[in-house]
């Protein structure tokens, strides 16, 4: 049950070398002058908040009645007020992590500003993820109900947590936004960066392996099913052979699209209103609206018969 | 750490929007009228218990021996009997949101009636499982012993989930059954409709990106890999372009059986016994039995040699 | 809130039958005589202790300063050390779960030595992340710094686990390693086998659907996109017609190599220095160094217009 | 780490012994029909939600502020009902332990009548108690505010049991009065059973030792200090030498008295209004008004100088 | 939030000075050795465990039932075994801390016989409570159930951490007895040393301020109420005027004898059977059987009528 | 499982009344500021991490070795050193509860200060109460080690939060250290002003019921027994009949006092040094050094024979 001697020697140097700070500051300055760094255990109560505000019920404790739903939700704002406030406020704290003398009251106060603007934008929240429900609901003939979409949709909670993270990146809110989209991969398989723009009425199924980059723009109704890529061709490099940070490089979708399976849309191109791009396609040049991309016959396919 | 008057107001107001039960009955009327929702927390110990009873020791508490399995086994099952009660009452109150007087005595009778029947079929579900746990262990060199293929593969916990929820289906269980295989799909990426049918002996490797519809039919021994769909072609559409419900529209799959990664087989159609899809494929035609569908030689692609 | 009689007895008879030893001891000897199996939450707490230490105030007590730094390290080192003793343990015991006698106070002995021993490599786990942060925030035009790399990319979090698994494979420790690989499949959609060798500044975007298989051997600076396969391609059965276990049978890939999303290299072959695989593609052949493999015109496509 | 064969049999012996459900009905019959007991952790929550309705932010959680008054008042007003339906009812289950057949449905409407009616006198009790914190504050040169004698004096919180106990025994709950004041007593040494009766302005000092008697009567601003019975001096005796229960047997204080530290008031005697009874005096004797008992010189100490 | 750097630099050296082992070692050399001390938590869960095996659904889970009366017990009776193998070990490793080179293993293995040895005590520790029960529900006229007295008596918890102490004092467990009956003494004012020797169908009545000697010897069916004090007179001293340790210095109690509030017996004195002592009595000498003390008129009290 | 609408209303309105601020204003102006309010939780965890760290292994985790004390002790100390500057500041707020216009940033400043220079004081703080639990050992002759003193003697427990309480009013704390020594007074029957003056070597045995009043002083090496009063006789009262504030009106002790139980020693009087006080005496004058006082034979006490 003891450590043995040569055990506790290892453990006491491996200790010293791992806190030492010098080696540490390399990673985050800010961090080490004793500003506190974004807590994903926060970030993880951010969402979970937001959720249980968007669909009371649903998401949070599932014991929310007409009787306490008042209740509930005033206690839960106002929690998830003061954790934005606190990560927003460190998340403004590392993004200037190389400056000499930030002014960090006035950070806090910014920091509170936003939370409440935030909170504010929480009923048309609600509103916009509804459209994105029906939209499921509608279209899948697997959905029974928008009960259902919004307990068991993958794509509803990935959406979600986008339209959240969408809406800090809107207030200028650095790192956390891309947190919570993180979390919605990391739960979802789907990868929305927070800075992708996205109409109404958004479905994705299954989802598993979406990836939509931070310049895709997406118009209204748009339908993904799993494996979609939203991506970039080619980065444009910097002298030193880097890729230039910034650029547009995602395509973007019209309304009214559905791109199937594990379809490829790479580039700034354009995919026009009502297009359909089938499952397993690689795109890298427009679509004109209306346009139905399809796989030709599988013809570097053999059958094999026994 | 207090709040600003402005920020005050703020939350206020914004309670009060998101708390108006007339805005919220739009999601669900039996909810407001006092019906418990199902609990997404409760979902998850349900199949925490389901999988310990299934598989003690690998799953729910690690201190599982010989002495104790016994009084283990005893409050598991009590506790998932009562979460069931509770969670199925919640599902059948929510699938009638819309009736006028429903009779929650005798709700509540059938949801015990429910509870108690799929516990019965535990044993029957461990007999199963073990078949998949063998089959994946005899088909993967990489795989070193029956306990690692319970411990560490995702397939293995995905398809337990599917066993789980096909059992609750099979007795007409409402949007558990999916809350269930959609934690899975969280967990493994693996997406499996409990409405699906599956034989025995039933492998996954890897799975990230695996999708089987709620129609699909797939016989003893099948074999997939990660990123195979079998999916809809195409949905019938109502006079108002929405797609019909309830049509039989996923391939069927014979006995022995293997899919290979990212192969996509769409629509209801049949691979036969014996058949072997090759990676990547696209298949959308019948398959005979113990055919063999490869990729040709890859003519699409470029070799630019620097 | 009671039961009724009847399901009493459907209770009391499903955990007789669940409980037989006789029956469970066909999944794990070694547990039913007492010894302790691996707890899937001792493995967890291994992995977010070890990030902690490797990234203190990213993972773990976001409260970390330079005040406290060492305090916080020397906690979760020393409970790291007892939890790998007793988690090393237990994997020894069941590894050798067919044999007669063991000997559990060496086996004891021997797990405390590893353990001692793999966190003497903490530090130098540490330097090689550092690699792999700074080549993805290097490579990413999305990427504002390296802490939104640590915080926001699950390649990173893929990568750790590998890298601490991979420490433990090198220890001769049996399937915990496993268990921490896969724990970060489930996190990330990204499944890297512990057993696979990597070198350092590797970077994979996205990630989600990734499979690198127990033979791969990886160069440094190698760059991976969403869904790519470094897997088998086939593999040699024995005479029951069964995968024979250990022979090489995944790809050597290169330094400097980019494979872009969702391309499939199998087999035992080898992509040379600097090579690039466009996405999508299928490879099972060599790929000479510097060569570059992209999509040809994707003349299987049809295009419909309206 | 295992238990040896021995132990193992050992524990497995007395576990069957201690299980034996024969055994454990002389006990208590309705608990072995599957009725509910009442839960000492339940009637924590209980004391622990009334105290917090009553005091807000000096008892529960101490965030309280005028923004969210509300919303914490109505959740734990919500939880305390339900709390406080199943406790009643699994107090009125036992209550019955020997009929043969009662009518649990029955039971259920009366605990939840019972549960609102207590709810709605939860003002009251603020009000009179109260009238208990602005007395002590006035009658003691050591209490600095109304706020140090609420968070400070266990004497108040012995009185706030006590007034939440009586108010559930007239309402006629059984048993869980009683363990709401044995809770107090625990706490701060001070048992005062929930059928006294005890008027507004009541003030304890110090308080340990202190004990009220179940048929005892106190005015108005009556001050006890440590140590003080009011009990009963002897019982009358049933034919076979037990005590009758339900007789008045402890004593009737009046307005405005004082009783200092260590005095036993003993028997159904009256001490009349604005009395003074002098520390560690024994009544058995009633007292006049305004009359004044102090202990004499203490002619039995024997005073030894060296 | 963070911390000023003069504060920093307080904390670093009190940090400094609290942790020098040298000064620490004064206090408890085995500690400082690398072993374990007794937990007062493990304490508390051994109380805990110990009264549901005894009194289950009273104490520990009250959703105890016919049904799971066996889990729960068997459960609880396993994990009870093991806190009693490390708290007794613990206890063992602190008494010898002055030996240079204790046997460790063989402590362990004597531990575990204590432990299995206690657990084999059990049902008769629930035979001997039960007449404590009886005894205070025939006794107390205010006790209306003996499930009240299991719930409500502070006597009962007492003296049933009383009865489990002496158990393993029975057993030479150092420390861990007085542990257990210190608790009872901090929930219930009644401090009963667990080396007195107490005989059947034992009551308190209220009990705060009870005390009763390690050397003390009580009868059958003895009756004390509270503040009663079965205490020394004087201590026999060594040259040093230090009290000389181990000598019988407390009172034996006859059969059926009753004490009332606030008496104090002292010294190696004889209370014959069936004798009654009044309350606030002091007694330092001999009572014959059947004697009765009482009060003799209150002589030195003064009543100043006003 | 719902409510019924009746009970519905009745909690509606109840929590109405309930939250209406304008009534809750009397009992706290400060908290309806918004300012925080005193929590209790927090100040049991003061008096936990304090006793921790002047006790380590006894008090906090009992993992505690050599190897990581400096770790435990370095979480400790500045995790009280937040909580203490949180508290302290509370309790600041609260005592200026009917100002107008306060500094809070100034108070957090001072409380910072406070907090700091309290842990300063912790290692005399160990090493005073090390005199306590010497001179607790050798008085004992029940007392087997000092180890067991720390761990059993509720007089330690009451002193400890005395002399912390005490540091903390010497740095004017208000509130914060009543609520200490009440939680002491709650554990273990003794209720010692944390304003009171006490020297080294302080002993209290079993203690339930002992007072010590706030302007009582006591010197080195005093030992009391259970139920002691230091108290006051009679309060100076103002004009309207209420106790003056402030006044010295407890007793004075010396050196080397020892007070036997139930003792009441009252009003401003002084016990010289080396004196000894029997038990159940009353005291209300002077008492030379050296001098005994003892009962004398008990000559109110009748002996019925039977």
């Amino acid at each position: 049950m003891g450590l043995n001697q040569q055990h506790e020697a290892t453990l006491r140097d491996t200790v010293r070398r791992l806190s030492d700070t010098d080696n540490l500051t390399n990673i985050c300055p800010s961090q080490w002058q004793g500003q506190p760094l974004p807590s994903q255990q926060a970030v993880k109560e951010i969402i979970y908040l937001s959720r249980a505000l968007i669909f009371p019920g649903f998401f949070g404790d599932s014991d929310v009645t007409r009787n306490n739903v008042t209740y509930f939700t005033g206690l839960w704002a106002e929690k998830l007020y003061h954790l934005l406030v606190d990560q927003i406020h460190a998340g403004l704290s590392m993004d200037i992590c190389t400056d000499t003398a930030p002014d960090y009251d006035e950070m806090e106060h910014k920091a509170a500003e936003k939370a409440a603007e935030f909170i504010k934008q929480l009923p048309n929240l609600r509103r916009l993820l509804n459209t994105d429900v029906y939209a499921t609901h509608r279209g899948d003939p697997a959905a029974t109900s928008t009960q259902e979409v919004i307990y068991c949709y993958p794509g509803i909670r990935a959406i979600c947590n986008y339209r959240i993270a969408h809406e800090l990146i809107k207030l200028d809110v650095p790192i956390i936004p891309r947190m919570i989209s993180e979390q919605a991969h990391s739960e979802t398989g789907i990868d929305i960066h927070p800075a992708a723009t996205i109409g109404e009425g958004f479905t994705i199924d299954h989802g598993t392996g979406v990836v939509i980059g931070a310049t895709a723009i997406l118009g209204n109704n748009v339908k993904l099913y799993q494996g979609v890529t939203l991506g970039a061709k080619s980065f444009d490099m910097d002298p030193d052979g880097n890729p230039i940070k910034g650029i547009p490089r995602h395509p973007i979708i019209g309304n009214n699209v559905i791109i199937y399976s594990n379809a490829s849309i790479l580039g700034r191109i354009t995919i026009g209103d009502n297009a359909i791009i089938g499952g397993n396609i690689w795109v890298t040049q427009n679509v004109a609206p209306g346009e139905r991309l399809i796989q030709a016959k599988a013809n570097n396919v053999l059958r094999i018969k026994q």
